[in-house]
C-alpha cells in the first residue's frame, strides 16, 4: 500500500468503519472518505480501500472483504490475527490493534496477581457462604516478590511500570536477550528461563503464541518454580499445558485470564483445581479499549491520509 | 523517656520480644538487653523497660504490662492504638506500627479496585458453578479513572505511588488543605469533599477513624458520587455508614477490607448487597509484615540504644 507514489490529490482513501459511531468518534481526517460498513449487513457500494473491522467480530466478520476488490488494508481492534490471516484476500494487508489493549491488559494482569496473592478471589467465594474467617489468614505480598515477566513486548513494559511500585525486583524475558530500557537493566533471552524460575515468586505471561511458545510453560518449567509461586498468563491459553497446569495446581498458584481450551468447558477440571483463578478472557474488555481503538484509527488514517505508508502493518493476504 | 541525661554506658535498655523469631530476627542492637515476654506466658523477672507487643494481640496483650512497673515504653506493631491507650499503666509511653503496613495495605488497596472494576471477584464466583459467560462484559478500567484518595498520609501516599502509572489521575483529600508532593499538585481539604466527589470514579478510603471521620461518608457523600462509581475502604469500617453503603449499593460499587461491624456476622446483608466486595481485614495480613516489622524494631532500638528519644511515641497512659 506505498499511496506515497501517488501524487497528494487523488490521495483520498475510502475508509469503511463498523458503526456511525467509531466515524463520529475518530472524526473527520484529512485525506479520508468515511463510510460505515456492518460486516453483518450489505456491501457497501463504495470503492472502500480500508476496512475496519469490528472489535471481537473474529475471521467471519472479515470475509465480506473478499466481495470488495478495492479493499487493501484491513484494519483490527485486536492484537493477535492468526485466525485472520487465512480469509484474507490475496494482496490485501493487515494491520493489527497492537497498543490498544495494553493499559487493560497490563491493569488485569496486576489486579490478578494481587488477587491471587492476596486472596481476593477465596474472599469473593467466601462472601456467598458470609464467612469472614474461611480463608483468613496470612498471604503472601506482592512487595518484596521476584517477578519474572515472560514476554517483554509493549504489553510486558506497560505491566512492568505498573509493578515497579509496588516494591517488587523485575526479571524481563524475551525471545532473544538484548539491553535494557529505563524498567529493567536487561532484558534476558528465553533460553536462560530454566535457569531464572527458580529465583522467582510470581511469572507473568505475555508472549505472543507461536509455534515457539506453545506448551512453552509445561512439567519441567513450571515445576522449576518454588512452592507457592504464582503464574499469572495474560498472553494466550496455549502457552501454559494446561494438563501441567492441573499436575501444578496446589503446589504454584495460577491465575488465569486466557486458557486451553478456550473458552472453558462448565465441566473442566480447572474450574475447581486448588489455587487457580480464572477469568473469561478479559484482558482487553474494558472501558480503556475505546479511547485507544480511537486513537489508533486517527493515526493510520492520518498517515493514509497523508499518502504515508500504513501502520501497524502484521502481514498480507 | 528521656535516656539522653544518662550516662551512655549506664544506657543499657532491656528490650522484651513477643517471642524468640522476633529477637532472631532484630539481631543484636548496640546499647540493647534482649529477653523474650510473651504476654500469654508468665512475667519475666528482667526489668523490662521496653515491650513490644505480639501483632494482633489486641490491648489484652498489653495488660500484663502492669504488672512491671519497670517498663516505660510499649511497641506495637499496628498503626491504630486506640484500644490500648485505655489499659496503658500511668506514664508509660506507647509507639505504634506507623510505616510497617504501608505496602501492605496500599496493595491491598490496589488490588481490591481492581478486583471490582474488572470483575475478578464475579469470576472467582462463577468458578463454582464453571461459567465462562454469567458476568463476561465489558468492565469499567482503572485507566482513565480519576481516583480521590480520601486520607493522604504514609499509606494514602503509598497507594497513590501505585496507581500512577494506572494511567489515573489523583485528588487527594486530607483532613485540612496544604501544598501538593511529588505525587499530587495539592491536597484538598475535606471541606471540599461534596463539591470533588461527583467529579470522580474511584474513591479510596484511608483516613484513621476519629470522631470527625466516624459515619463521615454517610447518604450525602456517598449520594454525591456519579452512577457505577466505586468506593474502597482500606481505613476503618466506620468511616462509612453501613446502612447507607446498603443503600447505596447497585448504584455504585464497593470494596471494602474493613467494615462496621466487625467480624462481619454470617447473616449480614453486606454479604450479598449488590456490587459490595468484601475481604475480612487483610490490610496488613501479608509477608510484607514481617520485614517491616522487624526494621522498625531496628530503627525503634536503635535510637534507644544510642540514647535518643524513642520513634513513633503516640501517646501515654
Amino acid at each position: 500500500m506505498s499511496r506515497s507514489t501517488q501524487p497528494r490529490l487523488a490521495a483520498m482513501v475510502t475508509v469503511s468503519f463498523p458503526d456511525q459511531s467509531w466515524l463520529d468518534d475518530v472524526g473527520p481526517v484529512d485525506g479520508i472518505t468515511p463510510v460505515v460498513w456492518d460486516p453483518e449487513g450489505p456491501v457497501p457500494d463504495d470503492d472502500v480501500e480500508v476496512f475496519v473491522a469490528p472489535y471481537m467480530g473474529g475471521a467471519r466478520s472479515v470475509e465480506p472483504v473478499a466481495q470488495k476488490p478495492s479493499v487493501r488494508l484491513v484494519q483490527l481492534f485486536s492484537a493477535g490475527y492468526e485466525d485472520v490471516l487465512p480469509v484474507l484476500p490475496k494482496g490485501v494487508a493487515l494491520a493489527n490493534g497492537a497498543g490498544v489493549h495494553d493499559d487493560s491488559t497490563a491493569e488485569l494482569a496486576v489486579g490478578l496477581a494481587l488477587a491471587s496473592l492476596r486472596g481476593i478471589d477465596d474472599a469473593a467465594r467466601d462472601m456467598t457462604s458470609g464467612s469472614w474467617t474461611a480463608h483468613r489468614r496470612q498471604r503472601r505480598s506482592l512487595a518484596d516478590s521476584r517477578v519474572l515477566l515472560l514476554g517483554y513486548g509493549s504489553i510486558g513494559r506497560a505491566i512492568t511500570r505498573r509493578l515497579v511500585p509496588f516494591e517488587v525486583s523485575v526479571t524481563a524475558v524475551a525471545s532473544r536477550a538484548r539491553a535494557g530500557d529505563d524498567l529493567v537493566q536487561t532484558v534476558h533471552g528465553v533460553d536462560e528461563l530454566a535457569e531464572l524460575l527458580p529465583q522467582h515468586d510470581v511469572v507473568v505471561v505475555i508472549v505472543p503464541l507461536t509455534d515457539a511458545t506453545a506448551g512453552l510453560l509445561g512439567d519441567e518449567l513450571l515445576g522449576a518454580l518454588p512452592d507457592g509461586a504464582l503464574v499469572v498468563n495474560v498472553a494466550r491459553g496455549p502457552v501454559l499445558d494446561t494438563d501441567a497446569v492441573l499436575r501444578q495446581a496446589g503446589r504454584i498458584f495460577f491465575a488465569l485470564d486466557v486458557t486451553d481450551p478456550e473458552p472453558l468447558p462448565a465441566d473442566h477440571p480447572l474450574w475447581s483445581a486448588p489455587g487457580v483463578l480464572v477469568t473469561p478472557h478479559v484482558g482487553g474488555m474494558s472501558t480503556a479499549f475505546r479511547p485507544r481503538g480511537v486513537r489508533l484509527l486517527r493515526e493510520q488514517l492520518r498517515a493514509l491520509g497523508a499518502g504515508e505508508d500504513p501502520i501497524n502493518v502484521v502481514g498480507h493476504g
